[in-house]
């Protein structure tokens, strides 16, 4: 599993490789899987302090440390760390790169296999199968049998990140003691759905995408992954946000002189767009956002998303944020009420905020204690 | 200016022409000036009775009849028409091309004239110079004069055409009797513009595009052009109306099969697209949405927007819908704010729709009442 696709650098990422690999809900078989995962903190003696973090579309398992790709920090240092909500002091935190995702996990960047498992010389690419939010909390669920863990303190992600935590307490419960779904829903919608459209199409427009066989030439379809990226990230953020950031600022003019990128946020989503591009791959941005869109938890159950969780001993931390017009409150709100039918343990807090569906990843200390308290609380409860 | 670009087909626009042109604000004189229009109703004796309609970045002066192009009904016949809120049998309408369109309007489509005035054999292209909101009502204005018309009963329009309507009362207050400004604002925001380099950058991502010279061999960037509006559409409806026309149905299948475009949505969104390729032209795309991104009607009054109105006799209604992210009710609220900072005369309604943007153009019986009543009572006061 060594043949990686330009431009992105070889990377050793630390890997559990799982040989006898995992029938997909698609019904094809992938055999070997590997499973890309960073973890922070130790294992305690009785096992019981591993709190699983799940990562977003965009996101991947470098969590708490510098990116190996962008020599950024991780994506989740303002709540991970010593003493903080997520405290690699108490906890042992684990996080695995998704499924379909480009960081070392299997996926259309990586080797492909025949079925019985023998490397064929060429990346997935468009013949990686579709997965779904289910099959990537499968293979985690192999990586937290593998890391001899019976069962987690608590499951956490935010955006996809709360689907996976989702599905693991609908699929898993007894492997979950506490769950944490924040900023997120239990389905995709039209309007979703629709913005992953837009940025699909603009991936296909691009020429240099070949039908998803743009690793023969070792070009990537950067364009059309770039506009995917700047929808995409509008998205994240409130109206307010970038009011507050950009407003009709202009770019090194007083007044306006009609010239190109002429306002601040233009210039500011080309670069999101453009930096984008040297850590993500095409075809798992495909292969991602059709697992989101796929998602809906109650389609799995009946169109009951109360039975996904019912008789479920699993204590549950929903969050959103007043101005995530992505994934609005009225969508935890209705995980909510789902869990309340289920009889379920269930907190809820609508954190004030004007900086959008981004807000789960940034300084909110309303949230960070919120989510630190329940944490903290439920560790006390299991002793860890 | 008989030069088309591939594959519009030659239409024979009703136009005026204006031999000689007139300087943009950007400083360039651009002669001769063509608008392409339409008018419905006919002119009164007293010459009291006419509206001008302005239409939106997509639309064209085909407002109540079938499009040349498409085939398809006029775009606002849910309102225009004998009988009807803009009643044809009392008022003579007229709708033009904006400036920089590509319906017969001198645009980037339309051949290329030099300093004199002479023809040069290839369409503008990228080579039209930028323009303004300021700069297509300039362009409107030649037109009443030609048609001799000293005042307008009312100027009205939605979205962009109502960023028209408020600079018509700014520029042109002794010609305007009442203005009907609708689902608009008095500047483009963070938020729109982002949206708008979106869809630009789709179009410049298009291999087709050849830096703005795809007439040169016939072809057009249409992925990048039908990107642009995918984008856009989905910005003109709301949550509400997406999840009710589509929500999660699936196309042809009555449970998830993992096909490309397995979502009504999408094919939905796709299906606009690609139709909106056959009409419309990119460089013309380019220019209007620009022309919108600029509007910043206090920007032009030193910051201050009660001041564009100041001692204006104009009498304004200004309506909004409630459901509309694009051009939210805050924006509305705004502009009644400086009309009444400004003493004007002016009504203000919020119309309850779940419909978004796209309300304004669709069967809204309040919205019709209001704006009729509006119009009818100017009309009985002016004696026409």
């Amino acid at each position: 599993m060594t043949t990686h696709v330009a431009p992105f650098p070889q990377v050793d990422h630390q890997r559990a490789l799982f040989a006898e690999g995992m029938r997909l809900e698609c019904g094809v078989t992938i055999a070997p899987v590997a499973v890309a995962y960073r973890t922070y903190g130790r294992l305690n003696a009785a096992r019981s302090n591993a709190i699983l973090i799940c990562h977003a579309l965009t996101g991947d398992q470098y969590v708490a440390e510098r990116h190996p790709l962008t020599g950024r920090a991780g994506w989740w240092e303002s709540i991970v760390g010593p003493g903080k909500p997520l405290d690699t002091d108490r906890y042992f935190l684990i996080c695995a790169n998704v499924l379909g995702g480009c960081m070392g996990s299997t996926g259309p960047r990586e080797e492909m296999t025949d079925p019985a498992g023998r490397p064929l010389g060429r990346p997935w690419g468009t013949d990686f199968p579709n997965v779904t939010i289910r099959d990537m909390v499968g293979a985690q669920k192999m990586l937290v049998d593998h890391l001899g863990i019976p069962r987690l303190l608590a499951v956490v992600g935010g955006s996809m990140g709360g689907m996976q935590v989702l599905e693991w307490a609908a699929t898993y419960p007894d492997a979950v003691f506490a769950a944490a779904p924040i900023a997120t829903a239990a389905y995709h919608s039209a309007q979703n759905i629709a913005f992953h459209e837009v940025g699909r199409a603009a991936i296909h427009a691009d020429p240099d995408w070949k039908g998803g066989r743009y690793w023969e030439d070792g070009r990537v379809p950067a364009q059309g992954l770039s506009v995917a990226r700047m929808v995409a990230h509008i998205t994240y953020l409130s109206e307010q946000a970038l009011t507050r950031k950009f407003g009709r600022r202009l770019r090194g003019a007083a007044a306006l002189t009609f010239l190109e990128d002429v306002f601040e946020v233009e210039s500011y989503l080309r670069h999101q767009g453009s930096t984008f591009v040297r850590r993500f791959d095409a075809n798992s941005y495909l292969t991602i956002t059709r697992a989101m869109d796929y998602f809906d938890l109650a389609a799995e159950h009946e169109g009951d998303l109360a039975a996904a969780f019912r008789g479920t001993a699993t204590r549950f931390f929903v969050a959103s944020f007043s101005s995530d017009w992505l994934f609005p409150t009225s969508e935890s709100r209705a995980i909510v009420r789902a869990l309340n039918a289920a009889a379920a343990n269930v907190s809820f807090v609508e954190i004030a905020s004007d900086k959008g569906h981004d807000a789960f990843l940034l300084e909110e200390p309303e949230f960070h204690r919120a989510l630190g308290g329940f944490l903290a609380g439920a560790a006390d409860r299991v002793g860890a």
